[in-house]
């Protein structure tokens, strides 16, 4: 009897999918304690888009280590934190012509949006929030209010209150645009649906099932907004750091969020880390309101400074992903043709894509069936029925199409299905 | 204009108190920019019972990074998160006839507050959550519910719901045992007041001023919980691990809460973790349904385990605590007594102790002083009204001596009065 | 400075539309306290089918006041009780093929919806219930919460929960068929919109603006909820008692309801009364639980079996509502295609229809015109730009007839048209 | 069978304590259908002070109903309503220099109060109420939330929001005075209970179980709303209409409440009927935001108008109820002292008095051995366990002593005595 069987909690989850003592990583890959390697198309769902480990980063983090730079800081002023934001106006807000204040809240995703939520709410003096089918934005109580699975919320043991969820791009069929629901429901006095505070959205739904929003449809969510005095919030915490291809994942649309959240990838090793930005006419919020311990994880601010030295001043790395998402999305395609029998399709965009299934139970196979090979994905989906490739940006085309290779016998397999030759000489 | 005021959010607290930044830091001492150096009374609001940096765990996490072990591992197993557990087990339930199951949530305090929520309603089928007055539980929404701060809860902007707060030990008058209140309430079936899921305490409130629950008050809220069939959670999140002299602050009550929250100096170095102690049989989680992006922070694993082999090993560490609890003790009476004028008290306990002033504006003049002789002390309480000795339990009796002159001296400044003769030589 | 002026409070409305006092009243006219008589278009909004003051029940009522007859009977029985239950067994349940339980509530039509939610909550052991944009279902906060007209509901002062307004029949356009949606994300396990206890629909929403409900579509919603396992309250309040031609609203549509709410013209003579009918199997209150002092207005009942007895023992009322529905029909036909250009529509069904204007000060013209010529007229929908004729169903053909000249000169005179050269002669 | 158990829901409570069907009703006494006459210690829960059908006002309502006088108004102005307001102006409000606007809403108790609460939360921007343990204020979602009784707020099947009970005079022991506790909690900054828009209270809790406020504890509670700009909302409705010996039960207390609810016996005849009374200034409703179909009961304002005139004129009838409200004490204390063994004891004041028993089987006993002798009493209290005189107040001494002298029989047998031999001889 392990140690976890002893004494984890039944909540975990991820351990279940994949049984193994990890101990070691690096880039794309894991070693467990047995020196077994594992391909990670993962990445901590969505948290290691530089892979693990990544030694340019790891090189910065031991050496501020071993001079005593400040490890744990609350919310005072210290010299990473200072390198963190001189990094993220240099290389993210100027060359975007962005301008935002920064709020550093507890260092995950939701405390985030938690702090997101309630800003909005102040500004607008209004409390209900809109956010769409499907969407994910954690679990504490805010912010599961305006999360979509009822998995998540039934765990909640009391009522989730004062946010409404409405039909995401493409929810109604394709010819119905989803915004002009919207519109109308705020335009009508007696709809039910009151004015909120704002509208809170993922570009592309990560735990929704790679649902990723038309471009054109995301400018009318935004002229929705504006034309009704509204907050709009991009959640960018999965979707965002370069995910997509660019760095926010909201870029290709034009749009300009009131408020974005960002965590996960931001710290870039892995490390907890979260911010939420806001335009600075919004910031009005009173000194200490939304607090907490780990706000100033100094840690994390040295590699995300790092990082954004080293991948986001110029274009290549964006372009680099840009590339690798092509060929994701080639490769994906051909899988669906040979063995879909047109019941599978392709779902989202960049390197955020994966494919859908007709059961949780079938895209179920396919990840157990890949982890045989040493291939660690995921589902995702209110059935689980999407098979997700969250690789690491900086996988090499090598491991990516590797892996591509696993997930195509994989689904061969799933669907009853021989491998086609090349793909049989491949194993 | 730095970086700080051109980009960071109006919400900073801290670093309004201490305006400087700050750069590296050791044991007890903090070093800034311009390489002034200042003695820290605050420890990360309790975040850093081991100091800062301390060369043990250091080398541990510097060795573990080197070899590229796992650092961000969602919620699977690894070597260093088994590590983490079974020290656990070995060094701190096992010597205490502990048997509790651990989940990991976001590393955040209020996200470990809001799963042991979640798992109390779940347990037992009710909605309601009774809190004490002056309790502080954390900011995200379902915490906050159950937090007695207006400045924190006005921040919400929708109703804080399904929690009563009822008075703590002592609010009622030195003659109530506000236990039976709570008895009375709950046993009459028109009280407006519901069968709450649980009750949850601070053992000694940190936020709320330092009160410190009675232990025979603590065995009779348990007794109250036993009789009504209601789980006790004790947030030990800032008195636990050591700060009031043994690791949890509830040993000494002899009470055995079914749920208990850890985070802040659980890492042991100042790295975000946080969990759910929970007795075994409440462990009624279905996988994933509480989950969170860093719940698997194994740099946090690997210092907290270290952390727990070398201080909690044997009794050492707690007594060296107790002592110099002990010596604090004694000088906050020496100079209440000298300066206080009937109007100052002592608050706390253990190594979390310090001075209530008659008024937050008397308080912050004494804060203010300090950090001018380069001590670094907070306040807290419905008012900002106790000036707080929240020491590293690392510090020398040395520094710590050092910094109750400096205390003193402010003291006395505030208080009008002239320095006694052996405190202005010290000066 | 009359005594209105000095001691009612401004929340008062329809006082405002008709700045007269009126005293006496017979059939569909009023008379004011100065002999001016006026034409009731309004009839108690939906309270007055039988009209004011009907001869057989105003002697009925007498004999049972002079005879000493119970008037106020909390919940206990009573023959006048007694004999309204046996006459809605008689009269209404049994040639209708209806098996409910009867339940009195507090006297008023939100009471009734109030405990129709409670009993739909308890029943599922769900707190969620499904409404349709502008539906109304009353002012007390339970009912608010389920109620569209922002108006109403912004005056609740607190959060309104556990309710989630869908689109009505058309309210996405012609194409669509709303139980469709909500049929998807009842369906999605990650919609965000959680399984509900019940869904409550009026066939046709009377404040709403006269939408009403095709039959197919409530067809379709009965499928849904039984897909679902939900429970459909019919809210019948409005548009039950024969006021569409038959007893209740919904029975040509076919569907059996599991709860249905029913007030206003129940009592038959403008007597406060209210019931929740329930399938039997779903009578699982506790004695007592959903109480109110006037549950018992034995003087309603009265009035209520003498009404029953008197119009709903045999088709000829039902028959003689439906003949006249289908002059009024014709006759607002008429005045659109005259004056309308294209922007007028009527809206409704049975002697519960309308015309819609362009705008609620439009529809505000008309209605005062009419006033001016005598005629007691309202506004409805969500901009108050519904004209709805609510007529007394026992009105005679000439006063309808009467009645609409007025609202044909009144529109035309609002619309800039002058009268057809018939109409002008009539007037 | 019966049509009864045939058609009526299982939640009639009082039916099942009086299990006879009653026809007619005369002063206090009820008569079944059976010709068997009941002494009418109930009086419709507080509603009949003027007891059943009383002449004079049956004469004005039966003139009224022939004279085709308006039934049903709506909200319109009646002849009736300003007869009314009229009466209310100058026997209630001017000789007590009151200064109050007039609500009228859903003719219910809970109406009223959902009213009341709405307003406060209007005026003061703030969305706590506060009320007290063993309050009772009605059943719908508003009201509830501020009412005790967990059988009630059991059936809501949601969470009850918004409002915060806190002790009643006398609730936490002799010595303390419960508004002290009310001010520490509002002078704290932390003390998890928001500044409320108001404090509802009643002065006597007739449902909780006949707690009568004491005055000083009164002035004290009106005194902690003024210093923390609170509204003071008196809920009259059962204590109101002279049932404590002056019109409104708070008048020896000398306060004045900035709301008023009344509803009950203000028809006077049993008749529905509900207002809310506001200061002035308080009245910032907008046009028809809260409504309700039957808040124009037109038979109401009459039977009110008249009884206001008959009963208010001067203070005779006052008089009178304090006069057999001394009588009533006297005998209770006899019957106490007789066979209470020091554990029965009087509750209550005015004519709404009675006996408090160790439990609630034990006075269940008592109410079902009065009934075997054709009393007609109930009990209340969170176990029910106090019987309660709530006797017209035009009861003959006669009738009152008659019923009291039921009541000692029954109060003896259940205590397991003989009756005094005085006692034996007047059975």
């Amino acid at each position: 009897m392990t140690v976890f069987d002893r004494l984890e909690s039944e909540v975990q989850s991820y351990a279940r999918s994949f049984p193994v003592t990890f101990e070691s990583a690096e880039g794309a890959w894991l070693t467990d304690v047995d020196g077994n390697r594992y391909l990670d198309f993962l990445a901590g769902a969505g948290t290691l888009n530089y892979g693990h480990n990544h030694p340019v980063l790891q090189e910065k983090l031991i050496d501020y280590i071993k001079s005593n730079g400040v490890t744990h800081g609350l919310d005072m002023h210290t010299k990473a934190k200072a390198a963190f934001l001189e990094a993220l106006e240099e290389k993210i807000f100027k060359p975007r012509d962005m301008e935002y204040k920064v709020q550093f809240t507890g260092p995950t995703g939701t405390n985030a949006v938690e702090a997101a939520l309630k800003l909005a709410r102040r500004v607008k003096g209004r409390e209900t929030v809109i956010s769409f089918t499907n969407g994910f934005h954690g679990c504490t109580l805010g912010s599961l209010a305006i999360t979509g699975n009822e998995h998540h919320r039934g765990a909640a043991g009391v009522s989730l209150d004062n946010a409404v969820a409405v039909p995401f791009d493409g929810y109604m069929g394709d010819g119905a645009d989803t915004t002009e629901y919207l519109d109308r429901v705020l335009s009508d006095n007696s709809s039910g649906i009151a004015l909120p505070a704002a509208v809170i959205v993922e570009t592309l739904q990560g735990e929704g099932g790679l649902n990723a929003a038309d471009f054109g449809w995301l400018k009318n969510l935004e002229k929705v907004c504006r034309k009704h005095d509204i907050l709009l919030i991009v959640d960018d915490i999965q979707a965002g750091c370069g995910r997509t291809g660019t760095f926010f994942s909201f870029e290709p649309a034009g749009i300009t969020p009131d408020i974005i959240t960002l965590s996960k990838s931001l710290s870039a090793y892995g490390l907890p880390l979260a911010v939420v930005l806001m335009k600075p006419e919004l910031d009005v919020w009173h000194p200490g309101e939304h607090n907490g311990t780990f706000r100033g994880n100094n840690h994390a601010f040295v590699t995300a400074a790092a990082a954004l030295d080293h991948f986001w001043s110029d274009d290549k790395f964006a372009a680099d992903v840009r590339d690798k998402a092509a060929f994701l999305e080639t490769r994906l395609d051909e899988i669906i043709d040979r063995y879909g029998d047109g019941k599978l399709y392709r779902k989202g965009r960049g390197l955020m894509q994966g494919i859908c299934f007709e059961s949780g139970e079938l895209a179920s196979k396919v990840t157990k069936e890949c982890f045989k090979h040493n291939l660690v994905i995921e589902t995702s989906g209110p059935e689980d029925e999407v098979v997700k490739c969250l690789v690491p940006l900086i996988i090499s085309k090598q491991d990516l199409a590797h892996g591509l290779e696993i997930l195509e016998l994989a689904t061969a397999k799933a669907m009853g299905k021989d491998v086609s030759p090349s793909k049989a000489a491949a194993e």
